[in-house]
Order: structure tokens, then C-alpha cells, then sequence
């Protein structure tokens, strides 16, 4: 722990992945005292044509 | 919030996910008063063979 | 399926969960096509200081 | 209920979800006295890039 | 990896879900071939009045 | 988007929780370009009896 899921929108770079991943590890470690190794992070990549706002879907948007 | 996740067979069209989402959002105004744009809905399309049932896949029923 | 989870602010009242839950089960019988047995509707009570958005917890606005 | 999800690394066969789904199922039925039509697991398969260990990515590693 | 979720009905007692969790652990590592120390198990308890099957809550059956 | 759970073990304080909110929507904002209001993180506790890894309950090592 801490097991961390990401939901973004599909569209991001692997290099971001890499670096928001190191970021919020780092942070991890530093605010919650977590160890290293233990800091699970899971990207989840959604479609446009997945997720609704406000009873619309961002496909049609 | 409210935050949705709906896991759903896949194979339904978009239209029945625009006229879902907005049937669900609407529901979640009226019943839960929620304020309209900050009702997410995410669906997430789930293959026969990625779930069991009983103990068996459905794909395999 | 579908299978829906509903994360949402505590203090709504048990009635309008029925009522809710009722309403998006008619909507994925009448929209989706789902068998109405087989809709599984869960319900996540967060507090406001379980979640953060624009970087600031609920709790703290 | 119980409703059981499995993320898992992608790559394993058609066949070790069957023998898992049954297994857990029986352990469910068995230990929790579950009613195994009740029982529900879905698996959602990962790529090693889409998860980090440790703030590296497991594609990295 | 695999990290597993067990959603199931609260009154289990601890030894039911040290069983189970045992259990599956085991057949993570027999069948998924997973590394022992790899396999997650997190239980979420729900209470009946948290979920609805058919468009009714468990509470009100 | 992105949408973020953070599961933890309970025990931090909600000034680490308004901590790591802002250090993680600080990354989103910077790494991922995310739009900073849309940046949406729910953190969920989790007891010791809650989770087994390698097969054993946390509260029990």
C-alpha cells in the first residue's frame, strides 16, 4: 500500500506515465511515509466514447 | 459525485449508452439531487471470457 | 451484469436509494436490454474528506 | 456476492481462468458458504506498462 | 500481481477470510503461477442495504 | 479525468491526505496536462484485517 488507480483519457505518452508515476511514488513516500515498494500505481486508459459528463458522453462533446 | 461505474457485456450500441447515461443522470438529479455536471458515468466492456459465473466463464455457457 | 457501483456524498436517505436504484434498473432493462435479475446495482457512501477535487478535499471548501 | 475481481497480468490462458474461477468459486462456497450461483469473478488483464511498482513502470523493469 | 477485490456481505468472521484468503492465495500460485508474496487479496465489506439486485435493495428482500 | 483512488491504510492524518492531494494534483496538472478542476482523487482505508498479501492477513504479522 498505497494501491493507486489512474483513470485518464487515452492520449498520454509512456514518458508521462513514467514520470507521473515517479512523482506520485515520490510523494507517497515523502507525505505518507509509504514504503517504496509498496506503492502501487495502475493506469487505467479510458476512451472518450467511455466516460459521460453531466449525462453526455466527452465523445460528443 | 456521483461517480458511475457500469460494467456492462459489450456489444450494446453508442446510442444505448448516450440514451443510458442520460437516463441515469437524469435519475440522478431527480432522485438524489445531484447537480447535473458533476454526475460522472464511466462504462467499462467486459468480454464473455473475462467473467464467471457459478464458478464458470461465460464464455464457456 | 450490468454490474453498476455508485460512489456519492453521504446523506442521502435510504428511500432515495430505493427509488435510484429502481430507476437505473428500469433503464438498463428498458435501454441496455439487461435482465432485470441479473442488474446489480452497490452503493459507496464517501465523506467529504475522503475525496479531493482541483487538489482540495471536499471537507476543506 | 461475494463479487471477486481479479487484475492479473496479461498472458495467462483460457484455461487457468477456467481452473481459478473454479477453485475460488469452491473456496467461496466452501469457507465463505456462499451460494455459488451468487458467486461473481472478473478478471481485467494488465499490461506491465500500464502498472509501476516502487514508481517504475513494470515494462520498465 | 494478481490484486484481488472481494466484495461480499458483512458477517464473515476474521478466521472465514483468513481461510479464504489462504485459499486463493494458493490457487493464485498453483494455477496463475503468481509469486506468492505477489498475491493481494482486499476484502470490501457491503451491507445489504448497500446493495440492490433486480432493482431492489438486499435490505428490503 | 483523471480520476484517482488512492487505497491506504488508515492512520494518516487529513493534513497528509491535503498534502498528498495537492502534491498528486500538482502532478496530473504538470505531467499530464490535466485541466487542475477535473483532477478528482477519493482516498479509501483500509484496515489491517482488510487485506492478506502472500496469503496472510496484514493484522496478523
Amino acid at each position: 500500500m498505497p494501491n493507486i488507480t489512474v483513470e485518464l483519457l487515452s492520449g498520454r505518452t509512456l514518458d508521462q506515465r513514467r514520470e507521473f508515476a515517479a512523482a506520485v511514488t515520490e510523494a507517497a513516500v515523502g507525505i505518507l511515509k509509504a514504503r517504496r515498494e509498496a506503492v502501487r500505481i495502475l493506469f487505467t486508459e479510458i476512451e472518450k466514447s467511455d466516460v459521460a459528463n453531466g449525462g453526455v458522453l466527452e465523445s460528443d462533446k
